[in-house]
This record gives C-alpha cells, structure tokens and sequence, in this order.
C-alpha cells in the first residue's frame, strides 16, 4: 500500500528537525542551500506533497475552522470551544480540533494536516514550546498563503493577524487592589514561569498594585511554579512549596494565578491552623468549576473563556466572508475585560 | 467562487432532514423512491461528491484517528482524548476531535467531514439525540466501507465494532454496598433519565445492592435530575430538587452518577444543618477535579477515562495495522473495572 509521506517521516530520514523540513521545502534561506537540496530532492523521491493552501483556498470552501489548543484536559480551554462553537454554528460553520499537547513539532504536524483543504482558517493558541523556541515560521507561512488566523490567550507581537486576549495586567492589579483595600498587608503571588505571557503580565499586575500602595514587592512573596505542577497528579509537592511559603512569611492574602494554585493554598493554609478568609484572604484567575464549588468559595478574576471564543469566531469568520476587500493589513485585537467576582474566600 | 454543496444544504433546499439526505445518496430502501430521485438529482445537479472512503483508504493512509465526542466541556471526555492521545502519538498517529454537541444532525456532518479523507478511523461516543432516534446508519455505513470505529462509554449492541465501556452496573452496585456495609439505611440515588444507558445501569446496580440487603427500592429515593440540570449554569435548579428530596425522606445515604450531583447535594445537606459524613454519608461516579478538592473530599467510583481513551487507541491502531487479516467478525469489548476510592465523604 502506497502511503503519503510525512514531514515527520523526513525529518527522520534525514536527521533534521520538523521546523528545518519545513522551511527547507519553502526554500526559506535560514537553512543551508545543502540542506535544502537534500531536503527537496528527498520529498521529490516519495512524492511528499507540499501544503498547497493558496491552490486549496481558490477551489473550494470547507465551511470548517481549525481550532488548535495546547492541551485538552484545561476548563478554560474547553469554554473557549465552546463559544467559537456556538458563533461558528449559528453562522453555518463546523469545527475541528487539533492539539499540540504544548509541542512546537505536535503544532507543525497538525497545522500542516489541517490546512491541507480541511479547513478554511484557524483559531489557536500557541504551545509553550513554541513560545520558548520563538519560532512562528509555521504562522508567517499559513497566513502569506492567504489562510487566516486569529490567536486567543496565547498571542505573540511577531505574528500580524486578529487576536483576542484577556486583559491580564489589569485584572490582576484588580485582584490585588481588592486584598489590599480588604486591610492585607502582607499578599503573596503563586504564579508561573515568566516565558508564558500570562504568568509575567499577572505578576506584573500584582507589583503594580502593592506599589500604589507604596509596597515595595518582596521576592519571597513570589512563587513560580514549575510547569508541571499545574497538574492534577503532581498536587503534592505543590502543596510542598506552598508549606514552605506560608512557613517562612506571615502571609495574610494569597492572589494566585489559577484556581488550582488557589485551591491547594486554602487546603494548606488549614492544614496550618489558618482560617481564610479571617487569617488569610485569596483572590484566584480562574474559569473552573472549582471556584464556585471549594469550601469555602473562590473570590475569583473571571477570563470569560466563552466569550473570547465568540469572539474569535467572529473575528475569523468576518474575515473570511470579506476576504475581496483586502483588509489584509488592518489587524484587530479585542481585549476582554475580566470581572472580579466576591465569594467567600475574602472578608 | 464555486463552493462545495453540503449534504446540510441539500436537506434545508429540499426540506428534508440530513438523515433521509445521507440516506437516499447511499440508495437505502428506507427512503421512498420518489425522494431518493430528487435527493440524487439535486446531489448531482450540484456536483455533491459523496463520501468515498473506500477509495480513498485504497490510496492513502492519513496516519490521523478521528475523535467524535459529544461535548467538550466535561472532564471525563478530556480525560479519554488524553489517553487516545499517549497511546496514538507513541505509535505514530496524530488526532483530531470534532464535536457532535448532542446532536444528531452535527454527528453525521462532522462524521462525513472526517471519514472523507482526514483520517483512517473513528474513536467515537454517541450523542443523546442519535441515542433517543436510534438512527445509527451513519455509523453503520461507516464501517461497511471499510473505516473502522471504536465506541466507548456510550455505545450500543446494534453497531458491531470494537467498544470500550466502564462496568457502570458493578461500580453503582459496589458503591451502594460500601454504603450499606457502613449501615445507612436510607439511601437514595441522583441520576439521569434512563435513555443513557449510564444512568439505567447504575440506577439498576443501586437496586440490585439494595436487593442483598432485603431491601426494597422506595421510587420517592430515585431522583432522576433533567439533562439540562447537568451543568454548571443550573446548579439552583438541581438545588431545589434536592431539597425536595432531603426535605420529604429521612436520607442517610447518597449515590450520585457524577460528582457535580454530589457536591451539590452536600451543601444542600449541610444547609439543611446535615453534616457530611455523621449524618449522610456520599459517594458518586466521577472521574474530575471536584472530588479531590471539596470539603468533605469525596468518596468516588472512579471511571478511568483515560485508560477508556488508551485502550480504546491500541484496539483501532491494532485493527488499522493488522487490515488484511480479516478478522472484521471479531470485534472485541474491553470493559474497564472501576475503583472505588474512599475519601472523607463516608465514614
């Protein structure tokens, strides 16, 4: 049986990495003319077929979108499907999802298979890989062929195409702001690393509140998590480093850039003897089912997951159906306001 | 520019449903004679090209598994991808996921939109609607040209494929035992309407453990929630059924299909001035993040999601790979064992 080859399969062939393969094939100049000679000549040989979008596009319409997300197993995630779902629907277009699993090489693969003729444009977020290698050759080269983008959450300022992102910044000075105003004098952040943007803007929020309030920020009140503690699984040794945290500072308000984070610092301050929101009041980015449900209650900076979703819909879709008025160069960004929301968890 | 006609745009153009569209392009006696004329007519008139995934399995392999599942924004769900997910990227496979959101209509469209080149096979859970119309021709024909399916979690014994489910009965039934065996006498059950087949068969596995107690099932102790109330927007709703249902019965035991029913139920009880486990004892299906982290954590059946999603992977990559052996007679049904964990919800 004949089987199509794969830019995976030619990457092991000859030893390169998918992204090498990639730009070889569209004779980029960052890579060797030999490699590039090596690369071609060898997708020639199997019959590799190029992704031929631009070809694709003026044939036909899919009426799809491509969603492409980091992970599956994440609620905000999941809410953001659901509202491109339900704008993509009541205007007659299906959707299908790919995942990258936060892999540059994963977010490569799919976006190839997908673009070749399954879809008209995507809607995406980008992997943490991705983020870290800053390589958005895969992006520059969908759109250049004339198939459309529009990045959520995850945005980067290299990429020009429409884009809808929380207001990070200012939602976590809010939060702050709102533990200050509450008589808390001593808040510490439990946030992630800084290469994901949401991480380093959050925290920048937070050291913006404390020094309206002439603060000075104190590094031990920092906590970055390692990445693969935001996991079910691994809710030990973050309860661990949150022991030690609470151990080593008189903390009497806790901003945390996740429910789970949130969640796991309530059960730990308990465990202390410490009773929230009497000795230790929390705030918590959130748009889980955890808040409304954890005893007690999460005071929450909701992201409107589904509403970033109904408005990436529309964004490509508009885009889409206006393609001959060539607004090509007249990119939008939406901002979405996040909305504190007061439950139990502070006085 | 010339767009590609859709079997929904046939059915809104002639007025019938997507159903009888597919139906009447494959020919099926089903139809009158009369409809399948002008159905085939029209299809031709606008150049439809019906699914040819025979041909198209003869060419090519995509190297990609499709996931149909019927709604995103649910734990369990993610859970089975990310086990699709380990199992296919180790063996070569990417996925792709399209969402039947409960509807019929979406399930055969997105089916179509798949089988038509995109992938070598379906991984797949039905929606309620096809459930209710016990309409299955699109599964049916799917594997009849040759594109293997495996059902998981809601499947049924009309289609032959190769399914994976979770012993609902025994794990209802386990879990109503423990219940019994920690003396509650009053046990009632929150459940779904009995066209699930996960809701009837946990629903008769709390009837049969009652049963090896003497006990006689009291039908004011099955409470059988609406579908609607299975989400986190009609929680007050649920709240005052379950009020209802402490209010008019003396309960000392609760066994919930899943664990959004559960923490509800708790905190309606400890309003009612009930302590969680002194007075009523829980325990619930689940396989998400409430359990572990509600106060009292939660006693739970656990679903294994992901390793539904594993073994689900191995038995369509095994059946994609071992293709000319001909054993399309054998299909197998891999039924995973549940686990009950005890946690702080029983005594």
């Amino acid at each position: 049986m004949k089987r199509k080859i794969t830019l995976k399969q030619i990457a092991r062939e000859l030893d390169v990495s998918i992204s090498t393969v990639s730009k070889a094939l569209k004779n980029s100049h960052e890579i060797s003319q030999d490699t590039r000679d090596k690369v071609q000549a060898f997708a020639k040989l199997y019959n590799y077929r190029p992704n031929n979008i631009a070809l694709s596009l003026k044939n036909r319409k899919t009426k799809t979108i491509g969603i492409m997300i980091p992970e599956i197993v994440h609620h905000f995630f999941s809410k953001v499907i659901k509202g491109i779902e339900l704008v993509a629907n009541k205007r007659g277009y299906n959707v299908i999802v790919g995942l990258s699993n936060e892999s540059f090489d994963k977010e490569v693969i799919n976006m190839e298979m997908l673009a070749n003729g399954s879809i008209d444009g995507f809607i995406l977020s980008i992997s943490k890989e991705t983020l870290l290698q800053q390589d958005y050759h895969h992006f520059n080269e969908t759109i250049n062929q004339g198939m459309p983008i529009v990045m959520f959450d995850r945005v980067v300022d290299e990429i020009q195409c429409d884009k809808v992102i929380v207001d990070d910044l200012n939602g976590a000075k809010k939060a702050v702001l709102k533990l200050l105003n509450k008589g808390c004098k001593h808040i510490a952040i439990i946030t992630t690393n800084d290469y994901l943007s949401i991480g380093k803007l959050r925290t920048e929020g937070y050291i913006q509140a404390l020094e309206e309030f002439n603060i000075q920020s104190n590094p031990s009140l920092i906590l970055k998590i390692e990445d693969k503690l935001l996991s079910d699984e691994n809710v030990d040794e973050l309860e661990k480093q949150l022991i030690k945290l609470f151990s080593s500072n008189s903390i009497d308000g806790i901003f945390a850039v996740n429910e789970l984070y949130a969640v796991t610092a309530m059960k730990v301050a308990r465990s202390l003897g410490l009773s929230v929101p009497k000795d230790v009041q929390v705030i918590s980015f959130s748009d889980g089912v955890l808040s409304k449900h954890s005893t007690p209650s999460l005071t929450t900076v909701s992201q409107h997951g589904q509403e970033m979703g109904e408005k990436a819909a529309e964004l490509l879709i508009n885009r889409l159906e206006n393609e001959d008025e060539g607004d090509e160069e007249h990119y939008e960004t939406i901002v979405i306001e996040t909305e504190l929301i007061e439950r139990d968890s502070t006085k």
